[in-house]
C-alpha cells in the first residue's frame, strides 16, 4: 500500500531538532482532519508552516511513514503514528519537585495529560502544603520521596524549586531512581549521562523576546 | 579599573544560543553572591555548569562586562548588569489570550514578574470567565482588545488559545499593535517579519523527554 514503508532497524537517534518539529506537523495535520481533508502532502503542510518540503519528509520517514506519490500521507494513519511515537498517547507517570509559583501553576495545568504527562504527586518541605492537594494532585513531604517512587513506579520528575537547592534536589531525585528530568529552574542541573534533561526555562525565553523587541523597537 | 571594559557600538545581533545560556550565568552567580563570594572567574561558573569557559567570558562580553586579570568578575556588579541586559528589572506589560488550562496556569504564576513580565489583562470569549479575575489579573472580552491595548501601552502577547484558533488570533494581536508574541501553543504561527515570535512548546519538550527516556529504559 504504501510504497516505502518500512521500519528503520537500527535507527539512529532521531535528531533533537526533528523531534521538536514533529508536534508542529502533528497540530498542523490536525486542522487539516477538522475540515475534512483525508490526505496532505508535505508540500501543503510546507505551505502551511514554512518548512523546507523536503525537510518535512525526511522528519517523517523517522517515524516510519511515507506519503503515497500524488496523493501525499493519509490524515488519520499519521495523526495515530505522530501521536504513538511522540509518547502523547500512553501516560508517563511524573512527580513535581516543589510546589512554589509555578510548580503550583504546572499542578493546575490539566492540559500536560492530553500529551501524555500524568503528575500523580508533588514533594514539598512548606507544611502548609504537606498534606494539602492541588488539582486532586496529593502534596507529600519531601523525606516521602524515595519509598514513594518505587510505590508508584515513577521515572519522571519535574524540577521547579528555587535555584538555591536545585542541584540538590536533582542529586537526591537521581539517587531516588529518577530517570528524565524536566528542568523549568534558570539553573543548569549536573546529572550522570545515562539521566535525560529537558531545560525549559521560562525565563530564558522571557530574555531572548525582552531583547528582540527591544531591538525592534528601536528601529 | 576594569581592564578591557568597553561598550560595544554597533554591536552585532547577540546570538539566541548567547542569550539562552546567560540566565544560567546570572543564577550560578547569584546562588555565589549568597555564599558570600566577592568576585568571581569565568573559570568557576565553568566549573559549576560544564560550560566552556572561553565561551562564557565571550558570552559576557556581549553584556559589556569583562572580568579583572586573575581577580575575575565583580559578582554585584555582574549580577546588576546581567538582570540589566536581560530585560529582568523593568516590567514589561502583557496580555494572554485564551484562559484555558495552560492559559490559567500562567495567569496563577506571579513568578513571572520576579523576570521582568507582567501580566495585565487577559483575553478570552467564555461567558463563565469574561469579567472575572485570576490573580487579580482581570479577565476582558476578546472584542475588547484592540481599545485596551492602546490604552495600556502592551507590546507583548502571550498565545494560550486552542491550536485550530492560533493563527486567527496571532493574525488579530498583529493588527492591534502586539510586536512580540509568546507562543506557548504546538501551532506553528506565520507573522510578519518585524514581529518577534518566541516559541515554547511545552508539549515538544515533552516529546523530545519521552523519546530519550524510551531510549535509555531500552537500553
Amino acid at each position: 500500500m504504501y510504497m516505502a514503508e518500512r521500519i528503520r532497524k537500527n535507527m539512529d537517534k532521531i535528531p533533537e531538532p526533528t523531534l521538536r518539529r514533529l508536534p508542529w506537523y502533528l497540530s498542523n495535520v490536525k486542522l487539516m482532519k477538522e475540515k475534512g481533508e483525508k490526505y496532505v502532502s508535505s508540500t501543503q503542510i510546507s505551505k502551511q508552516i514554512n518548512i523546507d518540503a523536503s525537510q518535512i519528509a525526511k522528519d517523517l520517514s523517522y517515524v516510519a511513514v511515507t506519503g503515497r506519490t500524488r496523493v501525499g500521507y493519509e490524515i488519520d494513519r499519521l495523526i495515530q503514528v505522530l501521536e504513538d511515537f511522540l509518547g502523547f498517547t500512553n501516560l508517563h507517570k511524573a512527580y513535581l519537585f516543589g510546589v512554589g509559583s509555578l510548580g503550583g501553576a504546572l499542578l493546575r495545568d490539566s492540559g500536560l495529560s492530553h500529551f501524555g504527562l500524568e503528575i500523580v504527586g508533588a514533594f514539598d518541605v512548606n507544611p502548609n502544603l504537606v498534606g494539602t492537594e492541588i488539582n486532586g494532585i496529593p502534596i507529600y513531604h519531601s523525606s516521602e520521596f524515595e519509598s514513594r517512587r518505587q510505590q508508584d513506579g515513577v521515572y519522571i520528575g519535574i524540577l521547579t524549586v528555587p535555584i538555591n537547592i536545585a542541584q540538590e534536589i536533582t542529586d537526591k531525585m537521581v539517587e531516588g531512581g529518577i530517570c528524565a528530568i524536566w528542568n523549568f529552574t534558570p539553573f543548569r542541573i549536573r546529572v550522570p549521562e545515562h539521566i535525560v534533561v529537558q531545560n525549559t526555562s521560562l525565563y530564558a525565553h522571557l530574555a531572548v523576546m525582552f531583547n528582540r523587541l527591544n531591538e525592534t523597537i528601536k528601529k
